[in-house]
């Protein structure tokens, strides 16, 4: 009888792996450094065996594991190919096929943006949500759409790359992927440094971000302490990040928008600010969709990974009730 | 043995009918009248009569029909649920129960422009993909988003609404929907119209539109004659046009784009310029993502709202092949 699956979220330096019951209980999390010399030759072989190693200290059967799911930094096809993972050195990759002759267990592997809406989607801030936009604002920003339950990949695997769209025609400043004026040169963690810069440099005014060491961070901390310069700042990131949200909106129609990474830290005065100018933006059907920040920190790969898994194993799913995100 | 489906595209002037063989091919089509009368309460009664008289007409027992898909100009949820559609003086509707109790052949209804996605994703310009992002430019712009081969609903039906996606944070004359600065109010024939009378109005040079009567047409004959003030209105309908289907990309990662409306009549001309603008804002990724122009005119509907029927009944579906977008 199945009764356990395991998470899994490759990062640049890190695998965070997780240990789940078929419910959706947390059994143990546990993380393994990612070995990226040769080309990332050592990552699958090296999380093959501690997982293999988690099911002898569980004294665990891996017959009774009903499937192995994958999050991984890159564009991943709907076949769960891996066309590329820059982070990893990876190129195109069949993870799902190397995985499963290292272990014998099933594996299904996704992009880890959607990974991470669908354990957001599942036991996160969009708890009991069908329709989910998951805004990742972290180093870049990255996203994941759920529609129907469902994962959305693309025909490239490039499905929520908003990260990329344009928010700007005004800009000059190149993007890391060669575009100019992409929501990530605004609303990352990188993008709101980048503003603050150029406020400190445009602006003459006083602000407590001058001399110091600048970060999202400490833009919303010096924010929060009523500093006009910051203010503007946040007021930028924000009108950007609300602007591309309401235009998604009008093309998915979400139930909920959840915000994560690090600069969500921020929590409700992000949320807020976003709001307002999502409401501006946003066509009638859409404005009051609720805008919440992610739930699960650092977890929502794990989560999502395994509720890959469960989604298209045979095991029986416990129905879920409460919708978090009306809360 | 199911042998025949109904595909019906209720317009607020007339309905489309077509009846179609379950391999899609198309045995008749014919339109009625759409009686708005008492808020629209004798549409679904003259429709059932004229779908019952056909298969009298063609000694067609209802036993042999499949289903009849049903197309709507109005938010339709996931349920099917026709929630309002103001040309046809509905509110909140379920057309295939009623329909279903009026012919006792099953039903399934959709948006009308999701239904016309899928019709040109099945038999049109976007046949053999799973992907497609259809964009309508009639007096309004519309469009159906096809992912994995299904329609997008969305949360409240709303799916796909890209025509109320601001496009401009300068615009300042209002769009029917209350908010400013619609794609609708540049993309559409109406759109195109008003962007043609600004610019009479604005620049001062010689135009073949001077004291001509108005319309998308002229614009693009306009165009094609080498006017400079037709080129202008022109290239400004397809950067925002070109714009906002780059954005859409970046979050869908469609296959293939088609144009479809009344204004997709100006053919080659009219894609050209929308995927200049296109390359110059899609993500990478995106950038060689075909715009092709609708191929089933005005009978995208009904072969979408039969497809619609096929998609969810048992009857053994045809294998189709070729990728006629790729050509």
């Amino acid at each position: 009888m199945k009764t356990y699956c395991f998470g899994v979220d490759i990062g640049g330096t890190a695998i965070k792996c997780g240990l789940f019951c078929l419910d959706g209980a947390l059994v143990e999390t546990w993380e393994l450094p990612t070995n990226t010399k040769q080309a990332g030759a050592h990552i699958l072989p090296e999380l093959a065996a501690s997982l293999k190693e988690k099911l002898v200290e569980h004294s665990i059967k891996a017959s009774a594991v009903c499937g192995i799911g994958v999050g991984v930094p890159g564009p991943v096809n709907a076949d769960g190919i891996v066309l590329c993972a820059v982070n990893l050195g990876w190129e195109r990759k069949d993870v799902s096929a190397e995985l499963f002759t290292l272990t014998g267990i099933p594996t299904k592997t996704a992009n880890d943006a959607n990974i991470a809406a669908l354990g957001e989607a599942w036991k996160g801030a969009a708890k009991g949500a069908d329709d989910v936009l998951l805004v990742t604002l972290g180093t870049s920003v990255g996203s994941g759409v759920i529609v129907d339950g469902r994962m959305l990949s693309g025909s490239h695997g490039a499905a929520g790359e908003l990260g990329h769209g344009n928010v700007s025609r005004e800009e000059t400043e190149q993007c890391t992927c060669g575009g100019t004026g992409c929501l990530g040169q605004y609303a990352s963690a990188t993008g709101i440094v980048r503003l603050a810069r150029q406020a400190l440099e445009d602006l003459k005014q006083e602000s407590l971000l001058r001399g110091a060491e600048l970060s999202a961070r400490a833009v919303f901390d010096a924010y929060r302490a009523n500093d006009a310069l910051a203010e503007a700042v946040v007021e930028q990131a924000c009108e950007k990040l609300g602007w591309a949200l309401a235009f998604t909106a009008s093309v998915l129609d979400p139930q909920v928008i959840v915000l994560g990474g690090g600069v969500s830290k921020a929590g409700a005065l992000l949320c807020d600010c976003v709001q307002k100018h999502y409401q501006n933006y946003a066509f009638s059907l859409n404005r009051n969709v609720p805008i919440v920040c992610a739930a699960l920190g650092n977890d929502a790969g794990i989560y999502g990974a395994a509720r890959l898994v469960l989604i298209h194993s045979d095991a029986e799913m416990p129905v879920e009730d409460g919708h978090s995100y009306l809360l």
